[in-house]
Order: C-alpha cells, then structure tokens, then sequence
C-alpha cells in the first residue's frame, strides 16, 4: 500500500510506492520503470500479463485496437486505507486511480507517425477514461500524461499512455489555478485566453493554428522545443471536450509530433493533459492545455537549487523551425 | 547576452542562455553540459583554458590546491544589459554572478574519498565566495550547488562545484521562506528546529549526528536516499557560519558521502546548500542547509503534470542503510 507523505519543509507531497522499486536488499537499483518485459505485456497475445482490462476498444475484426488496463505498478490505488503518518508529520492512504491507455496493438506505432484517425481513437479514450474517473468518488484532480522515449522515464517501449486521479489537488496544479483566477479577478479576462492573444499578435512563437486550437511554444519554455497547444475558446474541463475539437487536436497532435520527430530525430518526451479540478470544472478563469515538454537535457544543481531552467534555445528560433516542419507534415497530406 | 523571462501562465521564470547550446543549425543535439573536454580544462597546465582566476588557496609548494573562476558558459553574468521583453511578456537581464569552484589540482579527487581537511578546504571556499558574492550590488540570493557523475547534469568529470547569485529571490526559495514564515508566526518555533526536533525523536530517519548539526533523510524525501545536513541551532545564512561549525559539516559532508558512495556504488547526485536572501541573513524563521540528491531515477510525465514524485524506498529504510555506512566511515578513522 502506497503512502503520500507531505514534508514539513517544502509542504510538497511525495508518494511512497516501496513496491515499484522492492528489492530484496537496502541497496536500490535503478527503478524498476527502466525495466524491459520480455515478451511486451502490451503486445497482442499477452494481454494476461496485464491487471484485467478496464475498458476496450475493438475493431471490425473483432480484435482490440485500444486497452485501457490498470498500472501494475500504480502510484495511486483506488483502495481507501488508514494512514501511518508519524508523530508530527503529515501522511494520507495513496488513494486514487492510476490507469495505462495501450494506444495499439502494434509495439512501434507511433503517435508521431500512424494515421490521424488513430490518434483521434487514443485521445477518445483519453475523454472516455477522464469521464469514468470524473465520476468515481474521492477524485480531485485527473491528469492524462504520455512518455516516449527511455530518456523520459518510460518503462516500456509499445505505445502508450497514463491517466491518474488524485485524491487532492496538489500545491503545483492549485497554483497556477490561483494564479490563473487572479489574473482573471484583476482583468476579467482568461489568462490563457490573454496569452494566446499576445502569442497570436507576436507571432513568432506560433507552431500552428486551426479553427479552434493553437500551437505555440511559451514565451519562457522550460526546455528547447516545449510546445502547447491551447483552445482558442478556454475551456477548464479536458472532460468537456467536443468531438470536433477532439478531431481538431488529433490532427495538430499528430502533425507537431511529427514535425518535433523530424526537427529533433524522434527526441524523448513527456506530455500532459493539463484540466480543471473536479469541482470547478466550468469555471472562467483556466483552460484545460496540452503541454508536450522533449527531454534534451538534463536539470542539474543549479535548477535544484533556483528552482530556475536554463533553456539554450530560444522559443523563437525552435518554433520556427518546428513550424516549418509542421508545415511540410501538412503539405505531405497528413 | 541571456535573458530571463516569466512565464505568464505559470509564474515561473526561464533563463534564456542560447550561447550554452548555440550550434550553426536549428537542431539542437544534446546540450553542451554533456560534452566532454579533452584536454581537462580544470587540470593543472590548463589554466589559461578557464577565464581569469577570481580566487585561489595556494598550498605550502606554491601550487594552487582550489581555483575560483567564472563559468565559462554563465547562466547568469554581472553584466546589466537592456531587457528586450516581447510586448505582454516580463523579462530581464540575466544580471548575476555564476563561478566554478575547482576542488583541487587531481582530476578524480572524489569529495567521498578525499581527506576531510580537503573537504574543510572546499567549503571554507564556499564561505569565502559566498561572502564575496554577498558583498556585491544587485545580488539577492546565493545558491551553492555541486553535480557529481553523468547522469546529475554535470559537464566535466574533473571534482568542481558552482556558486549563483540571482538578482531577484526566485519563487521555489521565496515559497520556501514564506513557508518557515507563516511556522514561525504560528509556533514562534524556527520550522527546521522543529522538524529536528520530531526527527530526532523519531530517530528512524536520522543518518549522523554531531555537537552542532544533524544529518538525516526528510520524511517526504523526494528520491531514494535524498539526505540533508541541518545546523542543530538553526542559522539563516550560510555566510555566518563559523570555523567550528564548517569543520563539523565538512567530517560530516565527507562520511555521507562515503557512505553513499558505498550503499550507492558511486551514485550520480546534486548537492545544494540553501540560504536566506541577502536582505534578511539574521531572521529568526529560516535555516540554511545543505541538501544531497541521488539522481537513481528519470522524472516523468507523472511528475511533470502533477508535481508530485514517486520514491521506491521509504527513507526509514534508507536512512538505516546509510546510517550503518556512515558508522563504518567512522570506525575507519576518517
């Protein structure tokens, strides 16, 4: 049973997942989520080795095309049990639920490179799985997040995605709503609504635009190439997404990560579904955002010590050359 | 010229540093912190390949045994330039000071496995710089931090450290401080005397102990085996720290890290030493400490979207582990 501790100092809470690493001695190795299964628990036929299946989607055939399973290694369970915090510390039960999208049955289907119609079926089954946990109890948050690529702390190589409920809201996600709500308090316009005017008007760190969506790369990217696509109208929910921008974000989904395969040579990267509390998900103030984040470096002292990153490469000059692949992704018919 | 910018939708801020990746084409490869000199630039012989010495302990021979020199690829520099913000968007001068610290003349004189008068040396050079830094204008914190191996970010293998100044208090260390702030003015207990209070009581997660400073594993430890070495009396600046004090931390410093070394198998880590802003070194709220993180494990999507991280050992079990290694340091006579 996992634990989420609080620490007194910093106030962030850490989830205790001893199970993910269990070694039968004190010395750890690397975690267990650089393992490689062999066969691939998520390739067709395996599907025992896998926790039973949550939810499917199946094709004319009859087969699968999309599983959605639980975390064997869940940081988060859906199992209420009493805390062990000790005196003077501040501990809960690591309740929740913590979900795997397998996005195909074939191991090298990439997202950057398959069909856009299979890109919509995976980020269906992203609305489908926010829907279902929405209406779980004890649910505060959900958060929708992809890792590609070993360099992103992925721990196995066929396709897929997370999805994880948590019981809280926690400090970083209840920021930027306090940020975003005072923005909106002082201007009663919404902040994300406010920033992608100024990125549309400056013009340079856009990726790409359609009808409902934009592309574009913050003005203070975290890292080279950190790109987001944002709904022109703000949204706070992910969970009320409409199947025509669903289809809107699969295809712009699809085409920016073809064109980050092409600029950066298939680069790791995580990306998150960002949305709204549970209870307050018609609000005015944030929109629910799609942050794609390559993992070309690595944070070190400096940005442990700052809290600060250091990009060596300005939005700029990497939107232009991600917006110029997009581009040639779009004029090849994709 | 770097920049830092603002985020507007996060609030936190970027250092734009384009000359540290700067590369003729617009794919960036992996960033420089990576690449590998040859020959050694911190080497004795290889003076006149770092810019002009700062600073420099010189030993009964002559010889330099530390060297202080300006980081060749600064993040930030004591430069005051022109903010070029784009319209809507904060930003401003990368103004500060970024140096390296050169350990000493031997190219693999691991800090685990040096004399602990070395290890006095390096942080008595800590003390000096740190004061240096303190007393130069637009500085408002200082942060100390030191990468060791590969995978913690570090560029060169050759034993160095870093010391920043920022010209603002970045959020990360402003949250930090309010934090202890608001503990104070609730308790009028200092929040790391009281946390070393509960631990010593608790006892499980302490790793060494001496007459004036505690080194133990926080409750909510971030990553397996995070350590950090708090005064016994808490000390808001780094820059008070006195001769009994520092010859303390530095026996202390050098047997964690033997012992980590030897739980570990030389694990990659980030040392960071935390301390007040320099416009309130005497407040009765804060402490600075110093702060070890093995880097056993990759961050991802999880992390990203919720803030939240996942450690596969609990510190009770860690800290035993260490506790026991640090005993063995000991009995050797080091």
């Amino acid at each position: 049973m996992n634990e989420l501790r609080q620490d007194p100092i910093t106030g962030d809470w850490v989830i205790m997942a001893p199970d993910r690493g269990a070694r039968p001695h004190a010395v750890p190795a690397a975690p267990d989520r650089t393992r490689r299964a062999e066969p691939c628990p998520f390739c067709p036929g395996n599907e025992f080795q896998t926790p039973p299946e949550l939810w499917r989607l199946t094709g004319a055939d009859g087969a699968w095309r999309i599983r959605v399973v639980p975390n064997k290694f869940a940081a988060l369970t859906p199992i209420d049990a009493p805390t062990r915090g000790a005196e003077g510390f501040v501990a809960m039960a690591a309740y929740g639920h913590h979900e795997v999208i397998i996005e195909s049955p074939c191991h090298n289907a990439d997202l950057a490179t398959v069909a856009v119609a299979q890109v919509t079926a995976v980020l269906a089954a992203y609305r489908q799985r926010y829907r279902a946990l929405a209406a779980s109890s004890g649910t505060a948050l959900i958060v929708i997040f992809r890792n590609h690529g070993s360099a992103s702390g992925t721990s196995l190589d066929h396709p897929h995605s997370q999805i994880v409920s948590t019981p809280f809201v926690p400090p970083q996600a209840q920021q930027r709503l306090e940020h975003a709500r005072r923005h909106f308090d002082r201007t009663h316009v919404n902040l994300y609504a406010d920033v992608l005017g100024n990125e549309l008007r400056d013009g340079r760190r856009i990726v790409s635009t359609r009808s409902d969506l934009v592309a574009f790369q913050p003005y203070a990217s975290i890292v080279p190439f950190e790109t987001w696509i944002v709904p022109r109208h703000p949204q706070a929910s992910f969970g009320h997404i409409d199947d025509s921008v669903l289809d809107q974000l699969a295809g712009m989904t699809r085409v920016v990560l073809g064109g980050l395969r092409e600029v950066l040579h298939d680069p790791p990267y995580n990306l998150v579904v960002h949305s709204s509390p549970l209870s307050d998900e018609n609000n005015d103030y944030f929109s629910w955002h799609l942050q794609i984040v390559p993992r070309l470096g690595i944070a070190a002292g400096f940005e442990l010590g700052t809290g600060m990153a250091i990009n060596s490469v300005v939005p700029e000059r990497a939107a232009a050359a991600l917006r110029a692949a997009v581009g040639r992704q779009i004029a090849a018919g994709v």
